[in-house]
């Protein structure tokens, strides 16, 4: 389809709401007529920068406790079962880099939700090389090219600018979804509202 | 109708979110067979106790853009058109106190909601005598004698006394909506799920 209108997808591999929205988008966006643009970006500086040193999840412990009981209804109802993992919120820096180095191959957004689920279907760790592993092979990709590709100067490089312009857009949380027109919409229930927005506006 | 399921609305007169929900309640309520309980308390001491000294929605400013463009949209799909206040958030003490000398008297929710639409449909300042005066009228309440109730021990103890149930309840933000075997639903697009909960459980 050409001239389909594109819904940027702004991400953190750390993030549960994140996975919900990732193991749905797909669907959502193609029978809207609407192509994501996956882009993963680091929550970390972000939180950091407003004097945040962990997820507000652990640092609010009333916060946290309704977020998994939240995302396990939530995933209930697309016939999911949330794992909560040993370790959260995980870090997600090598998994960011590796999803870039697979923008241009096309396998960013297949490593992507494999990863998520690994984390938080099956509970497993994304800082550990055998996840991202079984991760990149799931999505086609070649671990031994991959892997050299994520430590390079270019894909570290794009990480930044990518947190970098996930900041200087307001984003404060993920998934936030961007439309064409600059409209944001924060988290995973709102992927109806900025599809629709993006397919019609306003 | 009798042994209707009951969903208890818990929120604060200064947040967005909480008007949201006043203003479509009653009505969504109505179609699934649900009684709302209305339960005004004060986010202020709750916030306080984590450390927040304001509104996230001051604190964090890219989080409060994004509040009031979220709110605005929201309540545009309503039918419904937000005027900013000057003064966010404002002091809801004597609100709070009013409302709950009306809950016997059954002019709760109408002061509510009345107080709702003046502060962010017309942007006033509902810690004003004037704006409390004309919500009470509204509602079919006798500012001479409610305004005295709400100075009385019994009154100030009962927002006291629901301000700590919430707490205890697990409460972080409002509104809050808990269903009567206790499941938590957290802002006012979890209105639909928490009603849909109350009346048939999971």
């Amino acid at each position: 389809m050409p001239n389909r209108p594109v819904l940027d997808f702004w991400y953190e591999f750390a993030s549960t709401y994140s996975c919900l929205s990732a193991l749905r988008i797909e669907e959502l966006a193609e029978a809207a007529g609407v192509a994501v643009r996956w882009r993963p970006f680091l929550l970390g500086p972000i939180f950091a920068a407003q004097g945040w040193t962990s997820s507000p999840f652990n640092l609010y412990p009333n916060k946290g406790r309704y977020m998994w009981r939240d995302v396990a209804r939530r995933a209930g109802r697309n016939g999911l079962a949330i794992v909560r993992p040993e370790v959260f919120p995980q870090n997600s820096l090598v998994a960011a880099r590796l999803a870039l180095a697979g923008r241009e191959a096309g396998w960013l957004p297949a490593f992507s939700t494999a990863l998520f689920r690994a984390q938080f279907c099956e509970g497993r760790n994304i800082a550990e090389e055998a996840v991202l592993n079984a991760a990149l092979r799931e999505a086609g990709a070649d671990p031994a090219s991959a892997f050299p590709a994520s430590r390079s100067e270019e894909v570290k490089g794009r990480l930044k600018a990518e947190t970098e312009l996930a900041k200087s857009l307001g984003i404060f949380g993920a998934p936030t979804f961007v439309t064409g027109d600059g409209e944001l919409f924060w988290g995973d229930d709102r992927l109806e509202e900025a599809l629709s927005w993006a397919k019609d506006g306003r």
